[in-house]
């Protein structure tokens, strides 16, 4: 998918699919595999900045930076996949259903309840797709 | 002020000033004395809502909150005095300046990069105006 | 649901919960009943805050309220559910059809055709779920 | 300025000019003196679109159309400028600054309290900067 | 449908509604026929406003009118299906699938990777669609 | 400024600032002193992401790639300096004032008239800013 990569761009690559795969099972491999016909680059370029050159840095810890991902897409309302996505690592890596209800509770300060309602109806239906399974 | 307000008015308000003067020295005063003759209300309505009903509750820890708040005012982009606010809060109340610095980071991921350059320039304007006290 | 309350948090909830149902006939129970395994409290917030702290205020009318309410939704184009049922909210206690039709209109000036035509979509959804009733 | 103008652009600049110079005095002057050397065709078209198309209609008075577009702008946060614009509008058409002042306090249940303390900033320098004429 | 219209709405309407059918073939017909009964002043406006007034304008060529729309749409995220016909236009007039990839690719930097990726699937939408038929 | 670069990290960096001195001189170091007491890593990253990874990439020219850049930001509304940065790398590099107002322009139907205006007081501002020079 990538071979024009260099080695670094390899490197970075294959660091940021650990880490990717560490929060969500399967998720490179999704990736991949939704954006191998229209942007196979797109799904390079998440992997190597987003997962890699960020999520690598270690000043903050990873519950930390799940919490804040989390108030910052409930704050903009624009990204539910992205938000799902999150919530979902987020409870893998530790961070609690409570924490999380409470971020949208407090999202309700800062950008209204609309926002903190769709956040926690994101949080639900997570919740309520994993009960299924 | 809310000389309106009845009992239980005054017990959320008093909670909240208390709550509010933790995170910022007179920052009750400002802000009474900020919209006392066009808004008292709304004054008001800060400090009972955000800082005494969602500030109180105790499921998320303060720093946590303050990470959260910080991450969501930064993807906003819409309110700089609020987020110089919260970054003096989280500072006083133990969150790292180098924590703050890595949101801002982690936010170039979820809102671009504009938003993190000037979520940026708020803590360095938040830090040099407490350098020159 | 809300057990933990004390009288005061009883009385706003009540006059909250009062004036929801006047909006909008079983939205009280809707709300509780959607968020009572995964926020409770949230379902309380807004009952409580926007419900009764806010809507009792008198000093906006309750028209003009809605119709405030509908043009800032509209603007926001993240809060379509909210807008629908501000839509009925606003159509039950007297603003006419027209009288929406002509904010979306009014929207296209400041926030641009996409949010006037998607906030026109909502109100056409609205008339059509309640023509098939 | 629009010499290019053909006679049914010059009827619905003529109606949009009369319009926008009964919101505020001089306005179209100030308009067509600010763009005059950069975008002469955009004031031109806030004139034709917005004052005339839309600000002719009849169907919402002009009092809930300032309202709602008070509200949008304070949803929007991204346009301080026009906001207060449209304060000064509403003033002097007959909007209360108590009804401005509720309008505000209306949007923390939507959009948040940053929106609302900004946009009653907005009110205040407003009344501040009127009074000192 | 604009039997109100004067001859000369009548005429930007008419230039406003060929230009949208060039864009994308049945688009007129489409537009009316969902807002006759809801609003159809506001796909007069569209036509009149957008697609006349705006799009008739040849300083800004075409292709260039379609790539910076679909930059816009992709950075405000709140416009799905704005954005897609705006995808479907420019294929047609000429922008390449590659071209609308690398706008999306771009956005991760202004707006975030979020934005990046809905509005890659928005493309991977419209191409899809366009396969079946 | 960024020794903990390996030689990878350097060959992205010296790509990316070379680049962004293309579009404006001295901006590297205008960069790195703003940020280097604060956030040397973010200045960093801006260089490498941006402009060396997204800026490096072929498939769209780079006036096209700056205008779509002006066409979000503008649509954003929440990033002044940054676009009246690309404003005056996109004039640098052969965008012509015009095409830049008419962006502005066909900002108006998508994002409102306040971002059509404040965007071209922004670029009135850059052009204002050069010819004082």
């Amino acid at each position: 998918m990538h071979s024009s990569s260099t080695l670094k761009g390899v490197s970075r690559y294959a660091l940021g699919a650990q880490t990717l795969n560490t929060l969500h099972a399967n998720q490179v491999e999704n990736l991949e595999s939704t954006f191998k016909d229209i942007s196979p680059d797109l799904a390079r370029l998440v992997i190597e900045y987003g997962f890699s050159d960020i999520f690598s840095r270690s000043a903050l810890d990873s519950k930390h930076r799940e919490m804040a991902t989390i108030a910052a897409l409930t704050a903009m309302g624009t990204a539910t996949p992205q938000l799902k996505f999150h919530i979902k690592a987020a409870l893998h890596i530790g961070v609690s259903q409570i924490e999380i209800r409470e971020i949208m509770i407090l999202m309700s300060v800062y950008c209204g309840f609309p926002a903190a309602i769709n956040g926690t109806l994101a949080l639900k239906g997570v919740i309520n797709e994993s009960d299924v399974k």
